[in-house]
């Protein structure tokens, strides 16, 4: 690294070849040195040089051409060419030649112009005396050029000055690397440019560096990969999320691998109680405001850094994390363990000021007020066995309190102290908080840390890179003293785009987005930021004024803002009255009982009555015989009995199946899959109690010579008592069908038989379905009907009489049991 | 209550019949009047109190007999004569007449000279004046006698004296209270004489108050509950835990009644962090060995007052909490709920000085060492949805850094607030703890408390009986000052004694020990009790010296302490080397590979091996067919498996049996039962993917006719490829059987059939078990053998041939599998 470099001699002309060393010592022939004072001992530094050079030459990798497109824009200006002079400071001296090829539209004179002022304003590392940094400077000046880039011919052009120089050298050329600074709309053509006119020759690699935006959903980001998958290898793109070269994000993964020992028993939802990834920021989007309307909090820093983050906390750990492949492909995984969004995982803000800077600065009229959410928190959850339940918390936003990112990972506290709380102390006390912190900059702190709680471990980090830091008495992060954490800095603090030039430079694809990766992001964001399109942000009126109004909470899968909204200034659609609004109302329908109310409490209702239901039959029987309808209705009573009713006798509860699709039971389309997905992971009904039909019996779907009806019901038969279920759940078609008696069924609607196989008239075609006279032998029949769509079919039915075989709804009337209907508003009021 | 009282006249006389009054009237006539100056007004207060007599004379409700036995005791003189003034104060003029007797084996004169005293330093309430208070306790004096108390005879004269003292009155007698406060020895002579000589007539109510020690351990209860059972009804039956009578403790349902609607979606698994049951003492036992030794810490407090405490947090809350049946009943259903303890539940310590102070007390010679815990950490769980995962931590101890009791229910963090830190705000932040503490009393606080924080709700509580406490500026409280809590106190401070002296009189037998509520804590506590009956304490300082040394962790079941243990004074038994000092021993057995170690290395490394199996079969194939033995060795394998094991994919694993007892699978005695139990609860199998033996057909066990077997081969012929299991784990019995295969088994050792009905030499002996031709068809089979019991047959089958008709274990041997031994070094060393 630099300090080695700094402390040695120059081993840049070591990559010049001999022959240019040799030439080199020609020219400094005594005469030369006569008229030229002081360069006597420039040629003895030469000298020595040189032979270092001749003993390295047999190691010479080759000439690397890097080509900057857009050189002259404010990220080159601002780091692009910090990054490469860095890159040279590093890599000069082991074994490559290197030159610098600042392009951009700009002409050459003034492109020339810019460029000379940049490589002026380069800096050293600190701990470089400035006589050396000027030197230093001098050469890399020297290695850089700026040229026009814009015309086939141009890049033509450029890969034969690339070879020209190449065999000037007389070595072989390594590769290229094409850092594309530029707007996306620009990608296209300079790709097609450099497949066709700039490749390197063969045995020579070719690397593009892309920048983001990459796309602003699923849709686009697939389009624009195809496109550049039809110049570039996948192994030829590099797209960039800076954040992956913040020292303390690149860390995550080391981290996690050399403390394997202490993190393996830790790092699981066991003990993490929660992990929250955040990026706060004081500044607004002000002057940004064209970029930022189109793409808000969600796009511009959530999909990617902080989801990015997210996957190197979550991911499993590869036994090798220095392979890219294994660490991309644990990566990959990550993204498919996460539980798929709703609008309910997620809360958005605005500051209030945003709509007012939009309209001045895209010209937009007084009435325009923007829905893009400037501020989100959103609740993710890893599906797997690993984070099965821990929530992991995402929050970015603009105008906020402080300026600071960090991705923390909470413990849980496992411990009793027994002594009273003014003895604890930190390193011995499992009670005060046990964290991680990958604290990635700003902040109170104000410098990248990774934190690890006096109480957890002592970490291992690369002591060369990284040091403790000493308390700093009155510092409080995450509530306690700093000195309550082992705290690491890195030695010498270094911008992420030099770390990741460095890393393009070494091939380390697993610091950079590969398609697969990015297109399983934008799957995984796509529908929240769909379904947010039309949400009304909560206002907010920025910095310390924002109070709580921004703190939200979680439960299970939703998110919600802590404190109720205050009136809104802009007017939103969707404002219909909130359920708990209304009574639940109970009326008559088909002369039988109706309860209606809106869903939320309709459902809860339901459940309510099933588990009373429940109760009572457990108490006189002993069991409880529930026969369930499949259809998205059921699935939030499903999710409703499964988290709110701590009473029902699960263990004692038989589960059967109204009726089934003749698919495979793994198959997404089987009742029994929503059933298994919604309620019976999460409650303790025994095995032998649950009771699907058996739809495929020696490896046939439904066939009539394997008896799966006639078994069933005999299964029914042999438990249930006089086949007399205890509660019927059935659902209402738009056609009037119910089970799946679907009028005009030849079977079902009458007769003996207590299980039937049907026909739908909607794919997949077979079913099999309990009777209607078995259905009218239960105790106790709701039906559930939800939903406008359902409303016409509603009305109809409460005027027709007993036709089954035209409304096979209308023969569900149990003999000597009670039927109720329950239906919500948009189902009986439309 | 005492400020009716006191603000009123006093209505004391009222209790007297109205011919007594009249009577007293006679008295009062004129000469008597002017011989005693001052009467006249006293004469006036008399009329009205008479009056008043009259007008409630037709609500009297007789004679109210209270007879206190060991009147002359600690306890008595300390609280129950204080409790009785007070029952009498309260009470008195509500329509009952009361006479008190104590009693005692002490003669009459010594006993009426003590009583004398005692009776003269009851104090009356705070409010009350001084001149007052002296009239009052002189009413009482008057109707407080001593006797004693010790033959029938006397029993049957105090029967007749309460008889006459009745008919003197002219009223019913209404009901005698017999209050035992004597050792528990004594018991079962009174109860007889009280049974035999003092009950009171038909019609009259016999209460007979008992305290504790009520037993040992669950035997001993269980006897002395029979020998009082022989003299009395359940409902007569009063037995004390003083803690239900202290103000917070009887606050608890009253409070959760009282805010339902706050707490309603909150006291539940889902919300709630953890509850802990706390009971520090800074006292040793010094003065009272000779009970604790025989008792300790849990039997002393833990299996009565905290676990009373634990029943009211976390029973379910009867719709009328007014119902003593209904809150018994409810009570009792959460003792049912309570997971059984193991070992590993609890940590134990003793206090340094413990030992040498029972060794002076006790005469003991200078070796003795007691192991009579005097602190315990104790981790339950209540097995029940609404409960289901979350930690009740118990704990008590004597000789502690401070005194103070509660019971703290710690509310989950389920926010994440958008502002810096040091902005939160105590009502409005959800990010800070959120928490309701029982504050027993003592502590900082130094006062009986309900705390609620100010994020979480405003509770309600009675205001006539709990005021605010206001801010005490510097007094934290669980991590928060005490402005962040509203806090109540009770107005008047009120001994427990006397708050269940008067629950005893208004029948309130919810606020006592029911013999189904004491024996069911009994048989909760007494399997922890006998397991840490040889346990070595943890010896602590005692004081501000612990340090954290008594501090303790759990994780899922287990507790631990959080330090590494001192060296210990005590020498015990049981103390084996760990696991984790040993290495995995690999070596041949019978030719295979053998795996020996500790058994909890043997499983560890055991379920690594069966996931990477997993891990490669569904690599390859998509899934993995594992075929599971049952019996006890398992059970942790399953336990392993099922806590620590993120990567195992279960979604696509198939489990089978390989053996069965032909018991309907819902019978403990089932292997299905533990593999449901220990692994299918934990992890995500589908239902469809786990295979349980059809032993149970057409209601039916294993009867030929049914098929059972055949039907499990074509089912494992259909989906097992080549019916070749991926693993198949066995075990090995002491006559060298596997599966359910038996020497001289007829089926199962050779031939075509895949799954065979056998017979077991032991209950049950129907069986049905995979054919080892099956067995032998997998690609890995793994034997497991544990435990010294095993260590003959696994030194015989080491050398014995292949001969499965004699040993069927040495019959496995995959034809192109691997075979792999698991043997504890109990098993494989001796």
């Amino acid at each position: 690294m630099s300090a080695s470099f700094t402390g040695t001699p120059p081993l840049i002309h070591a990559l010049w070849p001999a022959k240019a060393v040799l030439t080199a010592m020609g020219m400094l022939a005594e005469p030369y040195v006569k008229r030229h004072p002081g360069v006597r001992e420039m040629l003895a530094a030469t000298v020595y040089v040189a032979l270092l050079g001749c003993l390295q030459a047999q190691q010479l990798q080759g000439h690397v051409s890097i080509i900057l497109l857009g050189a002259t824009g404010d990220l080159a200006k601002k780091y692009l060419w910090q990054g490469l002079f860095q890159l040279y400071l590093d890599e000069a001296g082991k074994g490559h030649s290197f030159r610098f090829h600042g392009t951009a539209l700009t002409s050459t004179e003034q492109g020339q112009e810019v460029i000379a002022k940049v490589l002026e304003s380069l800096s050293c590392p600190s701990d470089t005396a400035p006589g050396r940094c000027a030197e230093l400077k001098a050469q890399f000046q020297q290695l850089s050029e700026y040229r026009s880039l814009k015309t086939p011919e141009d890049y033509l052009a450029l890969s034969k000055d690339i070879e020209a120089q190449v065999q000037h050298e007389g070595l072989q050329e390594a590769g290229r690397i094409f850092y594309l600074s530029v707007p996306p709309f620009a990608y296209a053509d300079i790709a097609r440019n450099i497949n066709s006119s700039c490749r390197p020759g063969p045995g020579a690699w070719l690397r593009v560096v892309l920048e983001k935006p990459f796309g602003h959903d699923h849709h686009s980001a697939q389009q624009l990969a195809a496109e550049l998958g039809s110049f570039f290898q996948e192994e030829e793109m590099y797209r960039v999320d800076h954040y992956l070269g913040k020292q303390v994000v690149a860390q995550i993964l080391p981290f996690r691998d050399q403390n394997r020992k202490a993190l393996d028993g830790l790092w699981n939802r066991h003990h993490v109680e929660r992990v929250e990834i955040i990026m706060k920021e004081t500044v607004d989007t002000a002057g940004r405001t064209s970029f930022y309307e189109e793409y808000g909090v969600i796009r511009d820093v959530i999909q990617n850094h902080l989801t990015e983050i997210l996957t190197l906390v979550a991911m499993e750990l590869p036994g090798n994390i220095s392979s890219p492949e294994a660490v991309l492909q644990h990566k990959l995984q990550a993204f498919r363990a996460l539980r798929g969004l709703q609008k309910s995982s997620a809360v958005v803000g605005q500051y209030q000021a945003y709509s007012q800077q939009v309209r001045r600065e895209l010209q937009k009229p007084d009435s325009f007020h923007s829905l893009t959410p400037t501020f989100a928190g959103i609740l993710v959850h890893v599906d797997n066995l690993r984070w099965e339940g821990v929530p992991f918390i995402l929050m970015s936003g603009k105008a906020l309190d402080e300026r600071v990112s960090y991705a923390r990972i909470l413990f849980k506290n496992q411990a009793y102290c027994a002594q009273s709380e003014r003895r604890w102390e930190a390193e011995q006390s499992q009670c005060l908080p046990r964290q991680v912190v990958f604290y990635i900059g700003h902040g109170e702190l104000g410098s990248p840390a990774v934190l690890v709680s006096r109480n957890l471990f002592r970490p291992s980090l690369p002591s060369a890179s990284w040091w403790e830091v000493t308390d700093r008495p009155g510092l409080r992060l995450f509530g306690r003293p700093l000195s309550d954490f082992y705290a690491y800095s890195p030695v010498r603090e270094q911008d992420a785009y030099s770390i990741l030039i460095s890393h393009i430079f070494h091939h380390r694809k697993d610091s950079f987005i590969t398609t697969e990766n990015l297109l399983a992001s934008w799957v995984f964001w796509t529908p929240l930021l769909e379904s947010l399109a039309r949400e009304v942000p909560r206002l907010y009126p920025g910095g310390a004024e924002n109070g709580p109004v921004l703190d939200f909470e979680f439960s299970s899968n939703r998110l919600s803002f802590s404190q109720p909204p205050l009136e809104q200034v802009v007017p939103g659609p969707g404002s219909a009255p909130t359920p708990s609004h209304f009574q639940v109302l109970t009326a008559k329908y088909r002369h039988s009982p109706l309860i209606s109310a809106w869903p939320e409490e309709l459902i809860a209702r339901l459940a309510g009555d099933i588990e009373a239901a429940a109760v009572r039959a457990v108490q006189r029987f002993g069991k409880f015989h529930l026969a369930l309808s499949g259809g998205s209705s059921p699935v939030a009573l499903f999710q409703q009995l499964a988290t709110g009713h701590y009473g029902f006798p699960w263990a004692h509860t038989h589960l059967w199946l109204v009726d089934e699709r003749c698919v495979p039971l793994w198959d997404p389309e089987s009742n029994f899959q929503g059933l298994q997905a919604h309620l019976l992971q999460h409650v303790r009904v025994p095995h032998y109690n649950v009771h699907p039909m058996p739809v495929q019996r020696h490896q046939r779907l439904c066939a009539e010579e394997d008896r799966g009806a006639q078994a069933y019901a005999e299964e029914i038969s042999a438990l249930v008592t006089n086949s007399s279920f205890d509660l019927v759940l059935l659902g209402m078609g738009m056609d009037g069908h119910t089970a799946s008696l679907f009028p005009q069924s030849p079977t079902g609607l009458d007769g003996e038989q207590l299980v039937v196989r049907t026909e739908s008239p909607s794919r997949p075609f077979q079913r099999m379905s309990l009777s209607l006279p078995l259905i009218n032998r239960a105790r106790k029949v709701a039906v559930l009907v939800m939903g406008r769509m359902k409303r016409d079919i509603a009305m109809l039915v409460s005027r027709v009489g007993h036709e089954p075989k035209k409304w096979p709804i209308s023969g569900v009337l149990p003999a000597s049991g009670q039927l109720v209907w329950y239906m919500d508003y948009e189902a009986f009021l439309g």
